[in-house]
């Protein structure tokens, strides 16, 4: 049925469909239910705590018997620079004014993210999830030895056919092409100049095939995929499978809040904008008024992910009253793609979708 | 053998590719090259007086018996701005003290470009091409009306739904979906805010689904599409045609330079950016200097096209010595895609690529 089984095969999975990570959207819940429709299940550990991670896996092994996907972050551990933060902290004063927010009573302390170090590839190893994969690169070679030392099978993303080949270089076992399109943080984790290269990120369509052309392992294809169409269109470029996030943002099993789902039923092809003033690193997210005002991509912003701890706050006050102003809307830009069902359903309407597509695109004329 | 005979049956076509109109660098021995190939040829007139036009309608009339496509360019007319100007002119100056270039001589008159209007139309109803194109939205109501009347098929492009939906308000007969991948020139018209719409336009893979969702007319692919799985992809997505630029510049019966096609012999799929520094307007190009050094966008431009004329002293001056850092080469991402056949050839190529891709999509297991 699926024109490409390398993916399939390599996870062992019924269909090459993954659910991206998503940090604080997705839930164990809507991992185990894209499981049970045959995909591959992913959570997000970007925001948890070793302890946590090891929670989160033995929930959703108790969920499913399928092949599950953990996803890490590799960024480099942000550093403190006073007179950058504090100029950051001045830029976003007029709206703790505006919401007549005590600055200094209600600042949380600082909210960082660790990235993939030893304690947490000890719980990757205590606990064996079939997949891991990475996000912004790969950690370093002895952490990445002893998770495939554990059995897990290794994918990181790529925005450019140069980190392509770098990923393959160092043994990664698939490769995500991350198109401009794909909603959240884009994995960019070569060129040191984040804000000139985000100029040139290639577009999903132009991606996809000059990865594939480049590498022998299979790609995934990532960005602006949300229904039959893309897939079959990814898989018509030369990828092995699918990766989609923003798809799944409406299943009743995502955590996305009611504002956020407000946002993604009004969205439209145009409605989002890659930003770094959420975090300090590019992310595509539904516009608003803060990457309208400040952004939407800054230059020099305090180090990922120091800047979300200066939103919090102001989200605090203003999402009660109804208001995104000030609240990362994680979109791709197939958002109004969309539709709300429950992940196992939504899955089975994926692959039937496709499945239908690839019909139509090969059937010959009738005689 | 094409999934979808729409586009075929409206231009009277063999296949359903159509090779961009692309000025100064798009020839009538091209484009009646890709008619040879049962494509749709174009010749683009953005830069030549309605006396060439139709002299180049005549001239491929002679090449080809096939339909053929003229595109026109519907641009608000530019204003001199004397301090913006001005302004501009002095932010170069650096580059003509570095090649030492005596201004005040070498500048040549105001270089403008008239948009589509009486007298070309005049020359449209004289010659009455198959298909008519336009960029940048449509031409006044009376002046549509005309072209239609001369019984030529329209169409324009899109870059966003809403401006899908606009063109087909106004009867178009068919709308390119331009996605963020194109080389040349972003059709964009509906935003008045050109720097900032910039930053949320779709990818390909985004937006033709999308706009297919949201018209009724055919619905024609570009943007990153430059072999045979690009144009499967598109057709996955739901285009009835699909239509590429960069992917002909190789071609021998292209007018591209030396200069251009060492560029695009070169360029990988983070190659190039989004620039208005050439011509005012976004515009996708290899990135070289003048992108790297002045853009690759800046406020305030002078109005569409007149940067162009202030480039041509330097490009006079560098171009010559083999240096590209004032030329506009334009590419969109899939330039590594390009080969370096005859242009009847690539098209077949193309057309036989497509059919396989489709038929391994649409393959059923053996049993």
């Amino acid at each position: 049925m699926w024109p490409d089984r390398r993916l399939i095969d390599l996870f062992g999975i019924e269909h090459p469909l993954i659910l991206a990570p998503m940090a604080g959207l997705g839930t164990a819940i809507l991992a185990a239910a894209v499981c049970a429709g045959g995909g591959l299940g992913s959570i997000s550990c970007a925001n948890l705590s070793p302890q946590v991670v090891a929670t989160a896996i033995r929930a959703l092994r108790a969920l499913t018997d399928k092949a599950i996907n953990f996803n890490f972050f590799c960024h480099v551990r942000a550093r403190v620079d006073t007179d950058r933060d504090q100029a950051w902290r001045d830029r976003l004063s007029l709206y703790y004014r505006e919401l007549e927010i005590d600055r200094e009573s209600s600042l949380p302390g600082r909210l960082d993210l660790t990235p993939f170090d030893d304690a947490m590839c000890t719980v990757v190893e205590d606990t064996r999830p079939n997949v891991v994969s990475f996000h912004f690169g790969l950690p370093d070679r002895a952490l990445l030895d002893r998770v495939k030392a554990a059995g897990c099978a290794v994918m990181s993303s790529a925005t450019t056919v140069e980190e392509a080949l770098w990923l393959e270089a160092q043994g990664v076992d698939a490769i995500v092409a991350q198109g401009y399109e794909a909603g959240g943080h884009r994995g960019m984790f070569l060129d040191p100049n984040i804000n000139n290269a985000l100029a040139s990120q290639p577009g999903t369509l132009a991606l996809v095939p000059q990865v594939v052309d480049a590498v022998s392992v299979p790609v995934i294809a990532a960005g602006g995929i949300a229904d039959g169409r893309g897939i079959a269109a990814a898989f018509a470029l030369g990828a092995a499978g699918a990766q989609m996030g923003t798809a799944y943002l409406l299943c009743p099993e995502a955590a996305t809040p009611k504002l956020h789902r407000d946002a993604l039923h009004r969205a439209r092809a145009d409605s989002t904008v890659l930003t770094n003033v959420f975090t300090g690193r590019p992310a595509r997210v539904i516009a608003n008024r803060l990457t309208r005002e400040v952004g939407p991509i800054v230059n020099a912003p305090p180090d990922f992910p120091l800047p979300l701890a200066e939103l919090m706050a102001l989200r605090a006050k203003a999402e009660p009253h109804g208001s995104s102003d000030f609240t990362p809307l994680w979109a791709g830009q197939s958002a109004a793609l969309g539709c709300e069902l429950p992940a196992r359903e939504l899955t089975h309407r994926l692959v039937r979708q496709a499945l239908e597509r690839f019909d139509q695109l090969g059937s010959r004329p009738r005689n």
